[in-house]
């Protein structure tokens, strides 16, 4: 199923997997994200994250949340059936983001039910995972989305 | 305790509660956002959005959960301390966040332990909250991070 095609809750089959393309983040946007929404040295301050716990600037785990959102809203999700997040569960940051990093993000259905209460709708249960240029995980993440179905059950 | 205050893993005594402050969110940095990291036509059109699920734009969660955080930083962690987080559980978004919204930052301690293998440290759990201002909930998450402690133990 290509990028383009729209998907709706039929689509969201249990175990399918969706390729969500990959994206690099540099030092400089690390430092810009941060300083706006976590400014903690370790994300902020390449001179304190060098004597740092991480031994210098990683992200700020929002900061690659977000940009994980980015590349779901672009291949995951469609704008013609997505009704928003219900919630999100277990994030984890395995291993830290440093600059010049390529993330590869990867969807993978876990769940799937429709809506008893609006049968035009079902809730989705998603595995999201983030992995480096090494092959390393450096996200997960297991998302509740509420999408609309192509046919309302009868 | 005040923001000013250095706090450490012994600070973070289950039960004790910490005001994080407030911040506000307008429709063009919702968008703005939103248009970087999240591009749902109910987080960045407007014309979209009034027809959409909401009835018009809402903050993406990630922004809210970003903006959540910057409280968190100023007000509960401490740049001498803080030694990065483990994970997030149990992200919910109970309503939504709409434009002028002023949204307020509380973070409870749950669980705080010391490490075992490293006792200069320890992991605390916190529920965080953020509530508009009607009092309603917009916003829950549990954090779990490492804190550096005042004192190592013997």
């Amino acid at each position: 199923m290509s990028v383009q095609e729209t998907k709706y809750f039929e689509d969201y089959v249990p175990e399918r997997s969706f390729d969500c393309g990959s994206f690099t983040l540099d030092q400089a946007e690390m430092i810009a994200f941060a300083g706006q929404y976590d400014p903690q040295p370790f994300h902020v301050d390449p001179v304190a994250a060098k004597d740092g716990p991480y031994g210098g600037i990683i992200a700020s785990g929002w900061h690659t949340t977000s940009m994980m959102m980015r590349q779901v809203v672009g291949s995951f999700l469609s704008a013609e059936s997505s009704l928003g997040a219900a919630g999100i569960d277990e994030i984890r940051w395995p291993r830290p983001v440093r600059p010049g990093d390529t993330l590869h993000v990867r969807a993978v259905v876990l769940e799937a039910r429709r809506s008893q209460s609006k049968p035009d709708r079902g809730i989705v249960r998603t595995r999201l995972e983030v992995t480096n240029q090494d092959g390393d995980t450096a996200m997960t993440a297991i998302a509740t989305n509420f999408v609309l179905a192509r046919h309302a059950e009868a």
